[in-house]
């Protein structure tokens, strides 16, 4: 359907995913996870098999690191080039081109895809040669706003409990100096009881996981974000999880 | 030295506390903790010395909901009208006159004051009549910022572990759905190792101790705020007291 | 009644706490809380109206360290000696004479006192002069109590939830190093719901505030005493503020 | 060396594992962790070449779940029979017949060892017949010990701190319901500062991190344990991950 509309346009549309790297010079693909992204890279007639000496795979999907590793190194022993690039955002910002792509792998492959990332966000970083890096970082933002979204949910319930109105909460938050779309937007949703997802609930949890044992693997103690991990769990038990990031709220009031 | 310009332009300059009041229909104080408060009110030639029937009081000082409650209930039972008055929002936005003014109190001195909050600050709020209401919204305004800031600091630390530039997850962040001036101006502050006060960090942990026995008289589980007040404990048992709250970051890093 | 069969046996009953530390030269207290501390030691012909040059006061009441301190310097400014001895251990230890005594204060009053501790409890412990000494260290045993008792609670509803019969863990830590009357009376009041009070609840959370707050007076992080604070928290709100310390357990699994 | 003396007393002694298996109706094997195990049982000459129908084989190493069923489902896909039997204690119970062993799995197999358990150990456990229920039940043991180990350490550091003598809160709790050998041997460990290894800090931070894994795959959340975690990598950091668990002291000091 999708596709159908890019073809009328005169894009080329492939049969299979090696049908599409062996047409292309670069490939990008962006799926839901890392069993989508080992099914099209490793399945039958996935991107492996059209990959060859020079072809360019840029992976967009946002898996864990070992995942991404073992795609690197899959396409560059079949002499390909390798690029990940997650991406920072959600449904909104996704809609209005205002996407963060983070970057890492091979250098003049970022430099090719630059303008192609200049039109799908707002901006690119190029991280560094290192597989992995790019992953790491979106893996720390998520932290942060794993956390971030926890706090409020507790301010939320606090403010209920206390006897304080939430809007007014919500207002005095959007005229200080924690006025962000992450605060303004979910303490809204908290507000007015409306989860709808824009980022699921059992992702952040994930990330908050994979996170944690990223801290794990370098001693680095996190423990606000273990605390909030453990909430984020407690939403997940009462039915939370494909909900949108803000039903952590349901575990600070449960 | 100020009060001699003010008196230059006009101003009346009173020798005491009770001589400004009695001289005043609305008198306005702000001064730095709770000991302070009760020296001007309670202290000889102090405020109560000056309230009589039909004078107005508006304290803006930043204390503990007892303190507050004690300096309401003497004005009042002079006759006196109170409103409580504090200030979110730390240096830079009183210098540009960006504050918001939260109060809670007699509603027709709030209605009096009001021209006067829209030129001390960017918004003011009438929270109800009930005194300390104010003092809650600010308190649970700041257990947010300390937990962000805390989350940040987390952040910042774990970048730097995983090898990661902290300016590249810095402009990251400031691209995202989290920008607003803590996240962009503290995570500077850690990057350029840079803890100019701003808010003081035991200022900081007095509010989220504050925050966290609030929390414990309506039976209000807050995991996350318990656990930034143990890291800023550590920051303050590192001799950050009196630097800005980003000197959590230290409490990170140890 | 009680006072009736002591009279009975040839004991002196006083009509009210200054009578009968007139006609005693130690006298001993054992009341619930600071409330009623409060209200023997300075209420119409409480205890400070009998004291005088010489006369002994030993108060065994668990109380904040402030109580202490002002039972204290009353006691002393009007002559008196002065020892505190706060009490280890719940009913059934009580029962049994198993108790442990803390005390600090006077050095000779407690070995004058020494025959009545062995006889009262198993044994007591001169920590030292410093008024406050005992209740700390008794405050500092109790936090180990939450918090074991909430490591247990968590590690039963881990239990049940992985298709462990709770019995059977039960059992495993009674053959084990962590084999200690609380773990294995606490497990087994989870294991059959039975919360009956040795130990309330909201006398616990209460002691964590109390050691949280001695903490943040001399900047000692304790992260998994605030953490077992907060569950506390929820079992009160849960509306278990007067069953067993047990009960936390409703707080794992809610 | 070991085997040698064995030899003498009339034992056979294989020269590999699959040399034993086939000698043997009932093979035993513990070592030390799930690379070990995997090199055992899949090596070359490895355990699994010497199963065929009616050998049985316990491992009674302690691995993680995903290890233990990789082996069953070998064992039992070459017509062996299989029984986990992971071990609670340390060095001292072990050296004096004190353990206790966890099994699950082929019930007749946990029935014809029982003699053989009975010798090695205090007291054995038949779980259940799936596999994995014994190496759960481990890890929720020591998930509770690492946590009242830290609790320990938060009460020890805080006692100093406050002026108390570290010697007489050991003396205290060994009184009181809270005296089980891991109180009473880790509070002298702490008091006289010797960390000598009984069981390594990093495996007992594996074992949280597992437990928490195993809580995440359930909904459980899990906050004392996550807390705790989050102290032993602190630990980990300062170089403690080989001494005995009782050094995540140096985390709640440094």
């Amino acid at each position: 359907m999708m596709t159908r509309e890019f073809a009328k346009a005169g894009a080329f549309r492939g049969n299979n995913p090696a049908d599409v790297v062996q047409s292309c010079d670069i490939t990008f693909t962006c799926v839901s996870d890392s069993v989508a992204v080992r099914d099209v890279v490793f399945g039958n007639q996935g991107v492996l098999q059209g990959i060859s000496k020079g072809k360019c795979y840029v992976e967009m999907s946002t898996v864990d690191e070992e995942t991404v590793q073992d795609v690197a190194d899959a396409v560059m022993a079949r002499g390909g080039t390798f690029l990940e690039a997650p991406v920072c955002g959600s449904r909104v910002p996704a809609l209005e081109g205002m996407l963060t792509i983070l970057t890492s792998g091979d250098r003049k492959l970022y430099d090719d895809c630059f303008s192609c990332f200049e039109a799908m966000g707002r901006k690119s970083f190029y991280l560094g040669n290192e597989v992995g890096t790019a992953t790491r970082m979106k893996l720390i933002h998520n932290m942060i706003l794993g956390t971030v979204m926890a706090s409020l949910a507790e301010g939320m319930a606090l403010a209920e409990k206390v006897g304080l109105d939430q809007e007014d909460l919500h207002e005095v938050l959007c005229l200080g100096a924690l006025n962000c779309p992450t605060i303004n937007h979910k303490s809204q949703a908290i507000m007015n009881q409306r989860f709808d997802t824009h980022f699921p609930l059992q992702h952040q949890q994930k990330d908050l996981r994979l996170v944690l044992s990223m801290g794990d693997s370098v001693e680095q103690p996190l423990y606000l974000a273990a605390a909030s991990n453990e909430l984020y769990k407690k939403a997940r038990r009462l039915g939370m999880s494909e909900s949108d990031i803000s039903a952590v709220y349901k575990a600070t009031v449960s």
